[in-house]
């Protein structure tokens, strides 16, 4: 008869769907939740649920907020007339790291991958079209660098084109830091395409 | 002006502060529990809550139960003359997969190390003491194979050996499916001196 404790496994179970963790880092969570001072578990379950409860979509851009509109939305410092279109909103996380982006986000929530079922009715395209009016002077399509990330920032700009709309997308190329050696021939082959003159 | 969300920061806080896993992988875990459907990230939380209220020590072998006495120490199908002596609750767990062992358990929730200010005191001796009476034929030092785990054992062996009681340690050695060649030295010097007739 094996050892067992319902709230336990409850828990660990909690942990374990979570992405890229395993039973065993899931058995190491809870246990670790266990032992947190009076208060602290507590004060995680809390987290979770304000999250859910306060956490809705900016009403214009789609990225993550708990106010009317996101904090880039709302400020006046901001270029409004560069949208960046990005699937994810840990996408803008990375971008605004860069601190060199000073437009507006538009966050897709997903990229067009028939295979999962995601077409483009699923993303927010129809905001982004609702955002399209003269004073947006470029869209920069900063969707990933794989086929379904490319087959969405090619359907968005075959949608924007004929609206005179200017769509760029992010550079390919050899990451900083990276070896040519290192580098798969596809990116080589980009990199090559894209070069720039000294 | 980065972006950012307060709801949201404070919950990935939560996840950073949890062992293994970095500010990355703090972002991506929150923004999964934020995308769960409707319920699910409030069932969540409630397993927090719960595994919290409910579980607690078991009265007889501190490992962590949600009744009075924990599955193992009530049953009458294990052998309660031999006690299992553990550092952790997933050391429990790990023995219990091997389903070799019937006896029963004790917990000591933690190993002595003075390092970290960690005493025999602030281990769960007392009640270990308290368990041992003429019914106890047999302890297993089964704690972990490092300087604290081997003090421990000695520690405890000395307490008990007095009191009549057999105390025995876990077999170092080469693990099961291990190359020699990859061995270190300590443990194949230890696989030396236990080796077995064949």
């Amino acid at each position: 008869m094996a050892y067992s404790v319902a709230p336990l496994s409850r828990l660990i179970d909690q942990f374990a769907r979570l992405p890229g963790i395993g039973r065993k880092t899931a058995q190491r969570l809870a246990l670790f939740v266990l032992n947190l001072p009076e208060g602290e578990a507590e004060g995680f379950a809390r987290c979770i649920l304000d999250a859910r409860q306060q956490i809705h979509r900016c009403a214009v851009c789609c990225n993550l907020t708990d106010e009317e509109q996101c904090t880039v939305c709302g400020s006046a410092e901001r270029d409004h007339s560069t949208i960046c279109v990005v699937s994810d909103p840990r996408d803008v996380l990375a971008i605004e790291r860069t601190r060199e982006f000073t437009g507006v986000y538009h966050v897709l929530h997903g990229v067009i991958s028939p295979m999962d079922g995601i077409g483009p009715e699923q993303l927010t395209l129809k905001q982004l079209l609702a955002r399209i009016d003269d004073t947006v002077s470029e869209v920069i399509m900063a969707t990933g660098a794989t086929v379904e990330g490319d087959a969405t920032a090619m359907y968005i700009s075959r949608l924007l084109k004929p609206m005179g709309i200017k769509c760029t997308r992010l550079a390919y190329g050899i990451p900083v830091g990276g070896d040519l050696e290192y580098a798969d021939e596809v990116t080589l082959g980009r990199a090559l395409d894209g070069r720039s003159e000294m």
